[in-house]
């Protein structure tokens, strides 16, 4: 057990890596590296009995997630009754070019949560809302204007436990074998990277205000 | 309609955008845009009455999308009897930093595609493993070895028809207005963007095999 009150990652049923599984990693800070290197997931749900998965920003704080529900009206409605949710974050790496075609694939790390999402209401909203934002825009909340009340009541934020999570990573090269190793052909990756801009200011912006050392900093 | 049998994005009742809808496509170039600028999509489907996401790869031909069911032996399992599922593709293009916290937001392009799965067999899944594979990897399946009936045997391809699908893009600067827009404040975009960077050879390339030109050329 560590400090944040979860051990390692238990596996339930649905939570098993079913396939590849020696790519499953078991360490809970591997769950916590997955979803702070993130920017986006896809929240899953059920409405009339099927599957829905819409993009959303969030937030981790020790072990619970937290959701900016604004990916629907629908989402935040779906999930009022306490229905199960799936919430996963993908990171794509490389795209691993193999000698024979079977063998191409891609390097990854991917987080798959799931549990039951709760609204929040009031301050615990206002808090939820500042560790998503602090998440997706770390400073901007201090430097920008604060919800009041009237904002905070058009935003659903939402929480999901990280007890129930399973984490996948392929970090390797191709792995033809055997007779298919050709080495007439040329096998291995060609790495995938998200990097940041140059910061674009909107129109109003004064010529001459610097853009903010939080943002001009920033870094993936 | 167009060539491809399908006319605009026809919404029903699941595939309504019902947020922001003034950020809705509805033409079926958008849809074809977003799916294929993305790499990695993410499939849902519903298990035990939860809802599953994982992230695949996958390939569009026309009005179809192919998937290549590796995301776990339980997708081609639970997608056997016709279940419904719903495959999301988004891109993150920009952070949206603006004066209040509570319009920061992301700029976006996502497409979400509801149906039903269809496993494929035999010549139908070497096409479908094809197109997948060109989407991956441009190039790779007429340079590589083609995959054998033993080893075709071992994947699982799907195909998802693009009939019910929405596309949603927020590309504006932050939308700070009235009393909110405090000039002294910088608000603007934070572009996202994601590159191919240097190709990686695995250890038994030999010295001297330049990389090829599909893969040396490529760009996002």
């Amino acid at each position: 057990m560590n400090s944040t009150g979860h051990g390692p990652l238990s596996p339930t049923a649905r939570s098993t890596v079913r396939r590849y599984h020696e790519r499953a990693a078991t360490d809970r800070q591997a769950l916590y590296d997955v979803l702070d290197a993130g920017l986006v997931c896809h929240l899953g749900f059920v409405a009339d009995g099927g599957p829905v998965v819409l993009p959303s920003v969030y937030g981790r704080e020790g072990d619970t997630l937290y959701l900016h529900a604004s990916a629907g009206a629908r989402s935040a409605r779906v999930l009022a009754p306490g229905a199960p949710i799936c919430v996963t974050v993908t990171h794509l790496d490389a795209i691993v070019y193999a000698r024979s075609v079977y063998h191409n694939s891609v390097n990854y790390r991917s987080a798959v949560v799931h549990g039951t999402g709760r609204l929040l209401r009031e301050e615990e909203k206002r808090h939820g809302m500042r560790v998503v934002a602090e998440h997706l825009a770390p400073g901007a909340w201090d430097y920008g204007h604060e919800p009041d009340r009237k904002v905070l009541a058009r935003v659903a934020v939402m929480t999901l436990d990280l007890a129930e999570a399973s984490v996948k990573i392929r970090d390797a090269p191709p792995n033809d074998h055997g007779d298919q190793v050709d080495l007439d052909k040329w096998a291995g990756l060609l790495p995938v990277r998200t990097s940041f801009g140059v910061p674009e200011p909107e129109a109003r912006v004064p010529d001459g205000l610097p853009v903010p050392e939080h943002i001009r900093s920033r870094r993936m």
